[in-house]
C-alpha cells in the first residue's frame, strides 16, 4: 500500500471537510435531522473513470462534477442540498497528492452548495478509480417534483441550452474539429462543470407539474416524465435553445442534432406545466425555454420546421 | 453490453426493492422523514471483489454481508434499521443471472431486518464488481452510541464470539488445516454472514457510555473508542470469548490469538459502561461478556493470563 491508507487518507482529507452531526467522521454513522415541516431527499448516482470521465481531468474537477451532478438530481425535486456522503475507490497506485486535490475539489463544492460531508469509506481497489456520492436535500413534506404527474396541455419547459453536455464531451475528445478554440472550451466546460440548478428546482415547487433533471438526453429525459405520467409528449426540434458553441457546432456538423437530442450530461431541468411556468419562475434568473407540450397517449415525438415527425431513438445515451 | 443494461437492471431488478418514498426508484431521488423526535443515522460501505470478499461466493451471501456490514455500524449506533441507497458497479461481463441473484440475496435481507431500497444506481466498470451500500436508520434525537463517551473505571464488553470473522476467512481459503469441517464450515459461516446486533444496540441506548462495531479487529475498535474518548483501555486475552470453532484453531495453532484480537470482521458489539450493563442489556438475549476496563491515560494494554503486557501491533486488519 502507498501513502496514507484508509484512516489516515479519512483523517487527513475527509474529516476536515465533515459537517455537524458527522462527528469528525469517527463514528460508525452519522445522525441527520430535517428541519421541522421537511422531509430528506436523497440521490446517489456513481462515477468510473474511462466510463464516466475521461480520466485526464483534473482531480478537483473529477470531484466537483461528481457533486454537481448529484446536486442537480436534489434540483430537480426542488431541494435545498444539505449533505453528502462518498465512498472512494482508489487505484492501488494513487498517489496521496491526487486525493489531497480530489478533496480541496469537494471542499470547493462544499462551499459552492452549502453542504457538509457526513461520513463515507475510502478503500483501494485493482480497478478504475470509482466514487459513489449520495445527496441529502430538503422539501417540505409532500412538495418533491416529481417525474409523475404531467398532463395532456401541460407545456414542456427547459432550463438554459440543451446538447452542450454531449459536445462538450466531443470537443474534449478532440472530435469536434470544425470548432474554434474559445467555443471548443466553452463546450468542454460545459461538460465538465455542470450548473445544478438550484433555484429553479426551489422555484419550480408548487408550480411545475412534473420535471426531471437531463442526464440521459432530452428525449430520454422527456420519455422518462411521459412513461410514469402516461402521457405523451410532443418536442419541436427548431425550439430546442442552443449554446454559442453548440449553433457553431451545428452550422458545421449538422447530423449533430442528433446529439444534442439524445447525448445527456446537461443537467439542465426539463419540466412540464401551465403556459405561464417561465414567468413564475423568473427569479431564477435562469432562461427558460417552451420545447414543446403534453399530450394525450405515449411516446415522445420530435417534430422538424415542417413539422414533420423526425424518427430517433430517444433511449439516451447509456453508459452502461 | 450484455444483458438488460442499467434501465433493465434497475427495473427487473431493483424496482421490486423499493420502499415507500422511492417512488419505484422513478424518481431522480426519493424521500426519507424519521419518525417526530427521532433523527436518522447514516452509514456507508464499500466492498470490493478480491478485496472485501474472495469472489467465489454466491452474489445472495454477497449481496447479505454487504447488508449486514452497514447494519452493523446502524445496531452500533443503536439505530433501527429503516432503509439503503445501493450503488452497483458490475464488471462488463456479468450475467443477468448474478445480478437477478444478488437481488433475491438483497430481497431476503430486507424481510429479515425490515428495511426498504430507497434509491441508487448500476454502472458497468472494466473494474471488480464494487458496491456501495449507504444504510438508514432511526433514533431518538441526540441518543446515537457513539465511540467518544468512555470514562476512567468503566467496564469493557463485547458481544457474542471473537476472532470467528478472521478464522474464517483463513477456513474458507484452506489455511486452517487443523480445523475439522464442521468447525470450517461454521467459523466460514461466520465470517460469511456476519449476525448485525441490532437488538443489542438498542437495547445499550442511554445504558452504554461508548460503544462500536468490531469491524477493524477487537483492539483497534477498542482503541478506537479509547482515542476518541481520550482514555486508555486494559483487555485480558483470557477473558476474550470464543467460539468452539476459535478453541478448537487456538489450540491447534497457539499463535492464531493475535489474529482473534487484530483480525477484525466479527460484526460484534464493543461497548463500555458500568459493572451491570450486561445485567440491564440481557432482555437482547445475546451474550455478553466482560474483557478489561477503562482507565485514565491513553492506548490499549493487552494482558496475558499472568497479567503480564502482550507486545502487539493494534492497528487492525486494512483493506486498503
Amino acid at each position: 500500500m502507498l501513502g496514507k491508507g484508509e484512516f489516515g487518507r479519512i483523517r487527513d482529507y475527509l474529516a476536515p471537510l465533515a459537517l455537524d452531526g458527522a462527528f469528525d467522521l469517527t463514528d460508525d454513522a452519522a445522525t441527520i435531522n430535517p428541519e421541522p415541516g421537511c422531509e430528506l431527499v436523497i440521490t446517489t448516482d456513481t462515477v468510473v473513470e474511462g466510463v464516466h470521465y475521461i480520466g485526464d481531468e483534473q482531480p478537483e474537477q473529477i470531484a466537483s462534477k461528481l457533486l454537481r451532478v448529484n446536486l442537480s438530481d436534489l434540483a430537480a425535486m426542488g431541494g435545498v442540498p444539505r449533505a453528502y456522503t462518498l465512498n472512494m475507490t482508489l487505484p492501488r497506485d494513487v498517489k496521496d497528492a491526487w486525493v489531497k486535490a480530489f478533496c480541496q475539489g469537494l471542499a470547493d463544492q462544499q462551499s459552492n452548495f452549502g453542504i457538509g460531508l457526513l461520513g463515507g469509506d475510502s478503500v483501494l481497489s485493482p480497478g478504475p478509480a470509482t466514487f459513489s456520492a449520495t445527496l441529502f436535500g430538503e422539501v417540505p413534506v409532500g412538495q418533491a417534483i416529481r417525474r409523475e404527474g404531467a398532463s395532456p396541455g401541460d407545456y414542456i419547459f427547459v432550463s438554459g441550452t440543451i446538447g452542450d453536455g454531449a459536445l462538450g464531451l466531443l470537443a474534449a475528445k478532440g472530435k469536434l474539429v470544425a470548432l474554434d478554440e474559445v467555443n471548443a472550451r466553452l463546450l468542454t466546460e460545459r461538460y465538465r462543470t455542470p450548473e445544478p440548478r438550484i433555484a429553479l428546482g426551489l422555484a419550480l415547487r408548487g408550480n411545475a407539474t412534473a420535471g426531471t433533471d437531463i442526464s440521459d438526453g432530452l428525449l430520454a429525459d422527456i420519455s422518462h416524465i411521459a412513461d410514469v405520467s402516461n402521457v405523451g409528449a410532443i418536442v419541436e426540434l427548431a425550439k430546442v435553445p442552443l449554446s454559442s458553441g453548440g449553433e457553431f457546432a451545428l452550422k458545421a456538423e449538422p447530423l449533430l442534432w442528433k446529439n444534442i437530442v439524445t447525448g445527456g450530461d446537461d443537467y439542465e431541468l426539463v419540466f412540464t406545466g401551465t403556459e405561464n411556468l417561465a414567468e413564475k419562475v423568473k427569479s431564477s434568473r435562469v432562461p427558460i425555454t417552451c420545447i414543446g407540450r403534453i399530450i394525450a397517449g405515449d411516446g415522445v415525438q420530435l417534430l422538424n420546421e415542417q413539422k414533420k415527425s423526425l424518427h430517433i431513438d430517444v433511449s439516451g445515451y447509456r453508459h452502461g
